[in-house]
């Protein structure tokens, strides 16, 4: 299979899952974020579908077909992302679990039937629209950052109806927009379930947080998972995160 | 300075900050909890007034005075434990900072002025009422587990009325309740602003967290503080909690 790389792109590999992401620094490229948030569902070996939503260059679904052969639906607006995401799946031969569709997860639902997922993926851009994200020259990477298409709102609102009752939602975000996404979730019926925090090192303030809510599910019961610290003492990665980049037992 | 110990009471000191404390396992005993609500709000060495809710045998606020002269007040509903937090404060000298009332929170209107402190410190019962407490034949036990006197949301309400505007609610309580914590406080107009979990052991899910809240704060910029971590990998204590009974650096 030979796949075509375009102008400034890059092919990366995650070694412990044996998967390869086409990249560009121009338009996308996936952090830590999408690699632990493809890892932070349980994904069940069958009976199941899961959506990844504001999917990028595919990373999280890439990442997540390790862990489960379930199919996954893959939405992504930019078609420069989308294709870089289909190409990404021919690379690693996953067309026949993968499908990539280039649209506005806001004009979806003639697309995808609703309360058809039991899984739903998200790696949502982070932060408001602002006049400082209007002005990003870059649109492909301030459609990432920032909520330019898509709110939070929007995007709970819609993972929660395309999944089934008791399906679950898993997010990567920011601790500053916890209580947000607290509301949010349970404004669309989805209970927060598990949370891990993600610090930089220890004794540093978390900068990331995992979540993962069910679709009418109970409030009781909220775990709050062991903290996952990234860097060392000397500033390499923790063996936590050795094992999720390297692979470990 | 003499102070009389009853049957099956015994002195615990706190060996980092030299406090005595009046300890007994048939009515109360202070935990780690305590000592770490104690160490969680920054508390000023000038223009400030504490007050120290559901103080039991007043550990919290007699750790307290080892991080501030700020005048403490304690509130305890059960005599036999506001006796013996009486008992610690003169024994450890302190009657000039800490004042002891034993008081139900839920009638202290009349005797202390609204608006008027601007640190709330509270270690709550952990546990909702329920036949099981209710059985409880040790009520003095039951009262301090379970929420027989007072909900959390009477607490929060209460200490809401007695905060001055921007003044800090500290609380710890347990992860399971916390989207329950969190609902509450904002209820009663306290914005959470300062989060830290704690977990028994590296790899295990935490089992407290404190929080701290400012009554009338905007809702922006949550912090999600360091993990702090109960256990080393033997089964002792970790290097942070050494220091927090013995003293570190």
């Amino acid at each position: 299979m030979t796949v075509k790389l375009l102008k400034n792109e890059r092919i990366d590999q995650l070694f412990s899952e044996d998967i390869k992401v086409i990249q560009s620094k121009e338009v996308f490229s996936y952090s830590i974020d999408s690699i632990l948030l493809a890892k932070f569902p349980k994904l069940p070996k069958k009976n199941g579908k899961i959506l990844d939503l504001c999917a990028g260059n595919g990373a999280v679904g890439l990442f997540a077909s390790r862990y489960t052969p379930l199919p996954i639906v893959q939405v992504e607006i930019q078609s420069r992302l989308a294709d870089m995401g289909q190409r990404s799946i021919l690379l690693n031969k996953l067309e026949n679990q993968i499908t990539m569709l280039n649209e506005d997860l806001l004009h979806i639902e003639n697309i995808i039937e609703k309360n058809s997922f039991t899984h739903i993926l998200c790696n949502p851009p982070y932060f408001k629209h602002s006049e400082e994200s209007r002005k990003n020259p870059n649109l492909h990477l301030a459609m990432a950052r920032h909520e330019i298409n898509a709110t939070l709102d929007d995007i709970v609102r819609i993972s929660s109806k395309f999944l089934k009752t008791k399906g679950y939602l898993a997010m990567v975000h920011r601790p500053e927009r916890f209580l947000e996404i607290l509301d949010i979730l349970r404004r669309y019926q989805i209970a927060p379930k598990r949370i891990q925090f993600i610090y930089p090192k220890a004794g540093k303030e978390s900068n990331t947080l995992l979540i993962e809510g069910i679709k009418n599910g109970s409030e009781e019961g909220l775990k709050i998972l062991p903290p996952l610290i990234v860097h060392n003492e000397t500033g390499g990665y923790s063996k936590e995160i050795q094992e999720v980049y390297y692979g470990g037992e």
